[in-house]
């Protein structure tokens, strides 16, 4: 099946009030639950990013990773875990940034890329965009050349694309 | 390259005294870093269930997805994405295990599988086998059969095999 015949949003289901009252989840689990839409998506993802010489997949824990090393895959790159503090044996990187209520922490491993590298940045959401920023800066201090982010869903009614708009954005579903 | 090109060991990094002192941590970020190795990783993890008719891989977060996606989109399956309790948004069986010090708990959406399906499990790392008998339990429960486990790395030395026995297991790396 090609991926023209699979409408990604027939397979994303609305749920609402979770993870509180008055918010509208969009679960994707319908999504990578069928394997012909999984696989659209996956293609979907990479395929602006191609012929863009990119060397390594980074993504957030955890449900970046569940599209970031089947991008990787995809476009013959390795993968970069990015992980919440603690996580990662070896010498890293970390960055904190805010949340609506305190901070987290993301690490990477100093060693993951070579500087200069092309780094396409992949998750599932973007919704406010804070998460996103901090890996993008993260893998900046790295010393990586963010090609691009590419996400399966864009929440166009929050400031994602605002904060996140130097960057190359593909989108595959917006609301 | 092809899968018997790349010695997988050789992108295993050892490092020692993590997370505690005196545990010696195989880091797998070398592997999945390398764009070869990662697809070696991947081909090989898929390999022996290629016509065992799996509908679905399931795997449990964080590091179970980096595989599960990926191993899903190679065999052509669905991927089940198993969470910690409260993650996912819509009518979940959960199961509770021991864990060293306390107890965990893994949910999977019930709509998650037709019973009677056939299911791989896939994570990084077979060490005590505590977490991958809940979730092959978690997906018994609702019906699946599971049609093999499949790891990157096992500790042999633990007795997580001895644990899971009654499936057929395969291994990419063995210490």
């Amino acid at each position: 099946m090609s991926s023209a015949a699979v409408n990604l949003k027939d397979f994303i289901r609305d749920v609402p009030d979770f993870p509180s009252k008055g918010i509208l989840f969009r679960d994707i689990a319908p999504l990578l639950g069928n394997a012909a839409a999984l696989a659209a998506a996956i293609r979907g993802l990479a395929e602006p990013f191609r012929t863009a010489g990119i060397a390594h997949i980074a993504a957030v824990e955890a449900r970046g990773f569940i599209f970031g090393s089947a991008v990787a895959r995809e476009l013959n790159a390795g993968f970069i875990p990015l992980r919440k503090k603690g996580k990662l044996p070896c010498v890293t990187e970390c960055f904190t940034y805010d949340l609506e209520y305190g901070v987290d922490t993301i690490e990477v491993h100093r060693d993951a890329i070579q500087p200069g590298e092309k780094i396409l940045m992949v998750d599932d959401l973007l919704a406010t965009g804070g998460t996103m920023a901090a890996a993008c800066s993260l893998m900046e201090r790295l010393g990586a050349e963010i090609a691009g982010l590419t996400f399966l869903i864009e929440l166009t009614g929050l400031p994602g694309r605002a904060r996140l708009g130097n960057y190359p954005i593909n989108v595959l579903i917006s609301y």
